[in-house]
């Protein structure tokens, strides 16, 4: 299932000047500093062939496994976390706590029980509320779509297990996430209240695999909290297929247990400016995830695609003028590090240049998104030829989401910028035990380093103000 | 992951004549027949529109579901094969019931216990022992492949469970399959022999997935018999990877249950001959599956193809000189049905003119095999014409392989002949929980059926006598 860029790839290496191919660890030369945009292609040329990035998340998912929000695991991930930020040269590392309600799964089974035995394989939404210890056994319901289920009147679900088997449709953009993730956040609720006692859904997944794949299920004040899970595309289609031909009972058993004691860390590390140490641009990826695989794509990737990319810049003789920050951010999936993140910065807010998340992967970034304005400034004069061998658009539509840990500083008034990534096969793995590390192709992982620390380099050695250029357009 | 062929079913579909589009179930004309070359193209296009091969496959995935030999499943598959038969107009329907000692599945489960807790994907190998009910844990020995275990000397094993993590090649003509299969039935006693408590293997599969693969595996007697089982490809990558760091121990729980007393059975049924009913070509797959899926490609579409093949002979007007016997073999998983076969069917061994078995998969064939010699005798002087448009190699090399339930009656004069598929992409499914329906491209698998059909007609019309031609050669 990798996508390789062979051809990219052998292009961009006779870019690499023999300066380029050796360590740029020697000794600063004595001349002038050349210009960001030189510099800016010399990192692009040189992040196509390191190896940090791929060290960085063979070390994460190794070492650690998977790390939900509140898990030792975490507790280790966060451990980590310090442990290679100062490793890779980085400066001001700091870990900061917030408290974080925890969710834990248990023991799970699902099982067709009539009109044949037939084990599901199924997985707990995050955040559902257990089984009675002896499961809950009662006939299914399809829905092909969430509408068909909104449509149900109320009562007509009562003793039984809903099953909504809407599809997800597979786009670059992630955009069947959309209404996939609508109806796994939504489906309870609305089950519930029309009598079910269990809520199932066919995965949020455009994969054909029996793993199921989870992700942030909740519940709505004053509506009963019955059992949540995602079955197999293929158990689904079975479901569909046996419901056609006669009544199907399908018996759930799910354990979970939630804690409200438990803390998270958003962690950080700087490359530090030379001028103007005090403006930072804040980058990074979530260091959490969820618990079926090891959180390779998401966002082991993310992760080690920024600290990759300013480690590479922390690497040169030349400091950047102003400061890069990485975060890597505690607790995405279970309701957000963003809020964390914004309470424990707000008074540095107008000091944060911009910021962006890498949370879609490690396939080939195919757009850029700037705030409004900024594309034509000066500042970013060299791109087109920067990015043109990376294959990646410089594109028109004002960049209004940075990523998800970034919403709340954003909506504080930090500008943010998007290095979109093909998403096309993103969903076959996400949130799913094939969540693994041999998903990453480490090339295409590579081409958004070079992204990341190109465009990285532009900014924080320009004075470019996000703020004004958007308000100027 | 489906590769559609539209340019062929387009071009194939010029070729279908006003006639052929009908069903061809109308009164026969009183015209003389038509020559076997006629009558073959026309089955073979209108193969490549009839839903009977799907329809037969989606009955047997959706209304029975896995099925191992000896399961009560599997009793329902025999009533469901007879059902089947039965409605499509088959003659002679016969259940031929042989003992078989079956295995079933218990609950399984494997962890990593250190160096942190983390839940493997593990499934049991066809015919493990269990672990005793506490399970085994165990450090663990990685070998990169077999040969590495049986370079390792008598003792070096004792008290450790061993790690075979030998990738599978993948390959058209399923080439891979044969050190995989050896390693994965020789492997726990050659482990057991050296000292091992346990043995795992990478899952012999040609994907990523975290679902394992499983399939039989056996015990030499006089060595101790050891528990064993199969590997997420994901996994045993992040046990290499983590044993490379340090000392890894695993937790192994298997549970299954042996049962000398249960039957399988091989059902068949009949397109009787209308010259010469007595010389029989038997062609067929095994109707019993592993239990981790339900059976679709291994072997629902064996079944199926041959099945709607035959089928698609019986409903024209004009009946085939020969007989045309489908059978659904019983026992292939375990232990094989051919020797039961065999038992059944000594006495009328000369009169098999030949047989061949449909089990790998539904993708496209891509090459067919006769016996020697046979490839020049005109009987098939058509053939070239025939199989140009759905792209079939027409082989120089002799067939000497009709699918391992025809290996019996092989070894016992009856020649065979092979329809080649395509199965690059079989072993990412064979075996594992991924073995479903939605898996098997139905314009392949009328492929095949087109492919059946046609070759079918040309034998059952024709007096060879593969014996004679295969002698002169």
């Amino acid at each position: 299932m990798r996508m390789l860029i062979p051809a990219l790839t052998a292009s961009l290496a006779l870019c690499l000047t023999p300066a380029m191919a050796k360590p740029a660890k020697a000794k600063p030369p004595a001349a002038a500093p050349q210009p960001p945009a030189v510099v800016a292609a010399a990192l692009r040329d040189k992040a196509l062939t390191d190896t940090t990035a791929w060290d960085v998340l063979e070390s994460l998912t190794t070492e650690i496994g998977p790390r939900p929000a509140g898990s030792p695991a975490m507790t280790r991930a966060k451990d980590w976390a310090v442990a290679k930020f100062t490793a890779l040269g980085f400066k001001n590392i700091k870990v900061e706590e917030f408290a974080k309600p925890s969710w834990s799964r248990g023991a799970e089974s699902g099982s067709i029980t009539g009109p044949y035995p037939f084990k599901l394989s199924i997985i707990g939404l995050g955040g559902t509320v257990p089984t009675p210890a002896e499961g809950i056994e009662a006939p299914i319901v399809i829905f092909p779509t969430f509408a068909d289920l909104l449509a149900a009147p109320e009562g007509s679900l009562t003793g039984k297990i809903a099953v909504v088997t809407q599809p997800m449709v597979r786009a670059q953009d992630g955009a069947g996430y959309g209404p996939a993730g609508t109806l796994r956040r939504r489906g309870p609720s609305e089950a519930a209240k029309r009598g079910a006692v269990a809520f199932l859904m066919r995965s949020a997944s455009t994969s054909s695999s029996r793993d199921p794949h989870t992700g942030g299920t909740g519940y709505v004040d004053g509506i009963p909290k019955i059992p949540a899970a995602a079955l197999g595309v293929p158990d689904a289609e079975l479901l569909v297929r046996l419901a056609a031909r006669g009544p199907v009972t399908v018996k759930l058993n799910l354990a979970s247990t939630t804690s409200a004691t438990t803390v998270a860390w958003n962690i950080s590390g700087e490359i530090v400016g030379s001028e103007k140490p005090d403006e930072v641009i804040v980058i990074g990826g979530h260091l959490d995830s969820w618990d079926p695989g090891t959180g390779a794509i998401d966002d082991g990737a993310g992760v080690a695609i920024t600290t990759a990319a300013a480690k590479l810049i922390g690497d040169l003789p030349q400091k950047p003028k102003r400061t890069i920050r990485v975060v890597m951010w505690g607790s995405e999936e279970t309701g957000g590090s963003g809020a964390a993140y914004l309470a424990a910065h707000k008074d540095e807010l107008g000091k944060i240049i911009i910021a962006g998340e890498s949370d879609f992967g490690a396939d080939n970034i195919y757009s850029l998104e700037l705030p409004a304005g900024a594309m034509k400034d000066p500042t970013f004069a060299a791109l087109p030829g920067l990015f043109a061998p990376l294959k990646i658009l410089l594109s028109q539509t004002p960049s209004t989401n940075g990523g998800s840990d970034t919403d709340e500083i954003h909506a504080a008034g930090v500008p943010v910028f998007a290095l979109n990534q093909d998403g096309a096969r993103y969903f076959d793995l996400h949130h799913s035990a094939d969540d693994t590390l041999d998903k990453v192709d480490p090339l295409q992982m590579n081409q958004n380093v070079a992204a990341w620390a190109s465009l990285l380099w532009l900014i924080a050695n320009s004075d470019i103000d996000f703020r004004k250029v958007s308000a100027a357009k």
